[in-house]
């Protein structure tokens, strides 16, 4: 079992900004460490040590290839912009290590295929970094959704998550540049809207994706601001929006026949030691519509460790599960990134075909 | 100027639950009073007048008719079935009352048209029956938008408006059923979401309405679920949800460049005396992204006045300074609820025509 004394080692590959998040979570997470950086630049790479107060131990690698062939490193975080995945995390489940994805984990689920295969091939642990996944939060919202008495049935989702880039992030982030993260809004936020909706649907497949018209694009075709709704077979539907243009906003808005679950922060809380959700159960207007009765009920999660640092126990929970006793990895990782992967490429054919109709099938 | 002494003298035609409401708005409202009740039944009138505290002086009438030729009356007060408002709207103006009509204000457009070229023509007052216009919480939202350096330019809306009904709504009630309340969900309920986006556009009309896929219909092809999005020529869209099927939930989210505003409750405030919304500038993340700074605030609004009150304080000063004064009426609410009808109308244009996107004109 990974702990303390024995931690996962990690390499991170890459400098990206969302790095130095992770760095800081591995070394709170109380059973992983990073072992070593790889950049394209050695400078870079030591500077990134230097900088985020990583342990004086760390190896700094010139190429993401010597991160790979350090035997000392156990699993990777990869941060590298969506086009370079495949190549990357084929070489490191090649090399054994298990992988930690940021998102959006492909530009198609084709190329999610081969990662995941690549992964599942050698027993190795893959999970996304969709960090608001770990908070506690999210565990005790899933149970007020599964109480039949509380919730109901599920009928409609929204959630939105926006922010506002600033001339420089439209011109030169790789965010906007169709060869480096080629899916723009829609895979860098929209990522967090559809699987958001996924998790209240508890990972049921909608039957299709209709994009919303207004999608704005840059001139490279790259998305800035979309929308989609999604239908499922049996009458609920759900629909979200995401873009680069607004200012930053993240709601998600849960409806059953008996509750709504709401909250304005599901990706990452407005405070780190606590986050709220806001619960209603069979609301009603006062006699003349003075007013609700019952009121929603607002519920504060405390936690000791950030959701990034969570997530990274749990990764290396799994990961030195396999490394030190032999388990098999969890499988519900794979599952619920290809489920968001299939979405995302429905919407994004939806879009191509002028917001036509496609059926998510997987 | 209609005043305590000198009050508009309102006839209330037909029973319905909402006139109850109203009625004790009337009664609140400085400037007002009821002094008629017309219903197909005597007996109905007078218990309804008895059974909401009504002044004892207040006539009861067996008809409709009956209130529009009581010439003690200066305005009606029209709850009843949409498929009725022509037919009685038009009587009304006929006889010289002003009118203020509960939502959804006509089946149509064309209806509408009627409807106010009846009172325009004879100049009376025309008013919508749309409360959360009237609270002093909606001004306060509307200078904060306006506010530039607060929310810079509008990029993106969504409303959800939905209540979850018992099996008895679903087979008695007058919003399903076809010779009644055709429009169903969309005019119930969806009516507020197209006249909330509306307001947040400052009344631009979209350019066009697509309505979503995932569309619930009753076997009389009434709505009971919907959503659509609105598009503009600039940019901006909108995107709705509206539903009889999920509880009670009433979410407003409007982003700008710089700024978002949202509210849980724009319909009717949790609490008659005081409601809130919450508004956030120029939002980011810390550091690390460990939380949001700044944090949204929270701003509360209290009014001694619940909106209904305040909605019948303007439509009698109005109707009172074209009594007393000889003023002209505003022409503003012809407008803001012609625009609301003109975007209803196209939604479900949508919808007949397979969801495909119908431009609004008007």
């Amino acid at each position: 079992m990974a702990d303390k004394a024995n931690p996962i080692r990690f390499g991170i590959l890459g400098c990206a900004t969302i790095a130095r998040k992770v760095s800081r979570a591995i070394a709170l997470a109380p059973n992983a460490t990073v072992v070593a950086v790889g950049s394209r630049s050695l400078d870079k790479a030591q500077r990134f040590i230097a900088d985020n107060g990583l342990p004086p131990a760390t190896r700094a690698h010139g190429s993401y290839e010597a991160v790979l062939d350090d035997p000392a490193v156990d699993a990777v975080y990869v941060p590298l912009p969506t086009s370079l995945h495949v190549r990357w995390v084929v070489a490191a489940a090649e090399h054994g290590k298990h992988v930690l994805l940021e998102k959006p984990t492909a530009l198609c689920a084709a190329d999610l295929d081969r990662i995941q295969e690549a992964c599942r091939s050698r027993g190795l642990q893959f999970m996304d970094s969709t960090m608001w996944m770990h908070h506690p939060r999210t565990a005790q919202m899933r149970k007020f959704l599964l109480d039949p008495n509380r919730f109901g049935q599920l009928k409609a989702i929204h959630s939105s998550f926006t922010f506002c880039v600033d001339p420089d992030f439209l011109q030169n982030d790789i965010r906007v540049k169709p060869d480096l993260d080629a899916l723009g809004a829609l895979g860098d936020v929209g990522w967090y809207c559809i699987r958001s909706i996924l998790w209240a649907a508890d990972y049921e497949l909608p039957k299709a994706a209709i994009a919303h018209h207004g999608c704005v694009k840059n001139q490279a075709g790259i998305i800035l601001s979309c929308g989609a709704t999604l239908v499922w077979d049996d009458g609920k539907d759900a629909s979200f929006h995401c873009s680069f243009l607004s200012n930053l906003t993240n709601e998600l808005c849960v409806m059953g026949t008996r509750g709504t679950l709401h909250l304005s922060d599901f990706v990452i809380p407005l405070e780190e030691t606590l986050a709220k959700f806001r619960f209603a159960t069979d609301s009603g207007f006062k006699e003349l519509q003075t007013g609700w009765h019952p009121l929603p009920s607002e519920h504060v999660i405390s936690t000791d460790l950030p959701q990034e640092a969570l997530m990274i126990q749990e990764f290396a929970r799994l990961a030195g599960s396999i490394r030190d006793s032999g388990c098999k990895p969890d499988e519900k990782w794979h599952t619920i990134t290809r489920k968001t992967q299939l979405v995302l490429d429905a919407v994004k054919e939806s879009i191509e075909k002028g917001f036509e109709p496609v059926n998510v099938t997987g």
